[in-house]
């Protein structure tokens, strides 16, 4: 999805970190710097990255998400990387035989909102590629968070992994409610406009012989009107439809002198 | 993140179809199966994909998402793609001119769900990686979907569009409340328990020395309760807290003869 507005300028809001540990692949350091771009991440940590640092294959991969990319802080232990945080989530796809809370996507990102809205640091521990996160490390953090996936297909990559973090983060922080834009509709038009379409089309019903029985015609009329007040119609909209309609009469009126029977049985199908 | 029981079935409950339209590199198609199989959707269709279809580098990318790629259907345009469905939205990352709602992921999935929930057939468009859905596409759509994004970094992959959707499907349904795992923690002791390493500490505390003197004695003994107190311990963990303490006790008991006023002062630090 294409449509990033190069005019606007960046933010770098208090939010939490990313720390990858020991990530093998450069191109998953890059799409992780692009995840967290896409919802307003910018903190990105590694812990002793198997490809060294800076990484060109990370850079390319990370679409341009170069304020994150110059950001990148690289440390030897997931201690040092943590050290200035005070609450530390360790995401895992697996049980750990560990005495830790376990948070969904949802409730760790409420702590995180809560905790970074007080001045703490906060951050988010992903494991390798491989294997993920060691007992160890799990050890250090305040909580484990894992996602609601499939339990028969629960493999994801590491940058879907801090996308749907990084989403529901956005999600539930102030700016998660502002879309990049909305209000594809025109204002809705006043009633008083609507009831004028109404009027149009069924004095023109009327006129060209639409209800064929008087007892019908008010449930008629109710099911007609129906389809156009459930429109949301705008007075744009409206204009546009009565001059479907006038020139659809007009077009009756100036056949019926020459074949009247058969115009009067078009109009009304 | 590892972590796929494949002991597991895997369930096809009535869901989203994902329509991408003229998909131009089949790893975006192997990725888009493999986000979609991660949240238990599985109904894939293309519109007229570039490479063809099967294709060699989406079956390697969707890391064995088997059960969604082999469902894969193909379809010349959209209009057949979407032909049983009832409700069609359309993802787009720009504002486009068109009359349609524009919603967020959540009120999409909202939506989605409903429909859904009463038999009716809906479907997420997606669009070209270039350059998105055209406008003829959209008008097909009974509304528009777009994520709350960075403006100023906008640009997400397809797959990760889809693993957003596919997400947020997912968390609002019923399996959303499911994570695969839950429950890290041993239950809580019964008070009884802690009271107990309470009176036991407590106990050994004022044999020891610890409380200086009396009228600071409640306020100190309440600070520490509050740190065990607030810990949620097992019983096994109770159980290691009074071995600790025993287990220093004695150290001091047999330290007592030989340097006792040393021993004090250490233990009351």
């Amino acid at each position: 999805m294409a449509g990033t507005d190069k005019s606007l300028d960046l933010t770098f809001l208090p939010s939490p970190a990313v720390i990858l540990c020991e990530p093998q692949l450069g191109e998953n350091v890059g799409t992780t710097a692009r995840a967290m771009a896409n919802f307003g991440l910018w903190d990105l940590r590694l812990v002793n990255p198997r490809d060294g640092w800076p990484n060109e294959r990370a850079i390319a991969a990370a679409s341009r998400a170069d304020h994150v990319i110059e950001r990148v802080r690289v440390f030897a232990t997931v201690e040092e990387a943590i050290a200035d945080l005070s609450l530390v989530f360790a995401t895992t796809a697996r049980r750990r035989d560990i005495q830790k809370p376990v948070f969904g996507p949802e409730q760790a990102s409420q702590n995180l909102i809560g905790h970074i809205g007080t001045g703490g640091g906060a951050g988010l521990l992903f494991g390798r590629e491989r294997w993920g996160l060691y007992n160890e490390e799990i050890s250090l953090a305040d909580a484990i968070v894992t996602l609601p996936v499939e339990a028969a297909f629960a493999s994801l990559n590491i940058a879907q992994a801090v996308l749907i973090m990084a989403y529901e983060w956005r999600r539930q922080s102030d700016l998660g409610s502002t879309l990049p834009f909305s209000g594809g509709l025109d204002p809705t038009a006043p009633r008083e406009e609507l009831m004028g379409l109404f009027g149009h089309l069924e004095e023109t019903l009327d006129r060209t012989g639409f209800f064929k029985t008087e007892d019908k015609r008010p449930t008629m009329v109710h099911n007609i009107r129906a389809i156009f007040a459930r429109a949301g119609l705008s007075s744009q909209e409206i204009r546009t439809l009565r001059g479907m309609i006038s020139s659809i009469d007009r077009k009756h009126e100036r056949q019926r002198p020459g074949r009247s029977t058969a115009a009067d049985e078009e109009t009304s199908e």
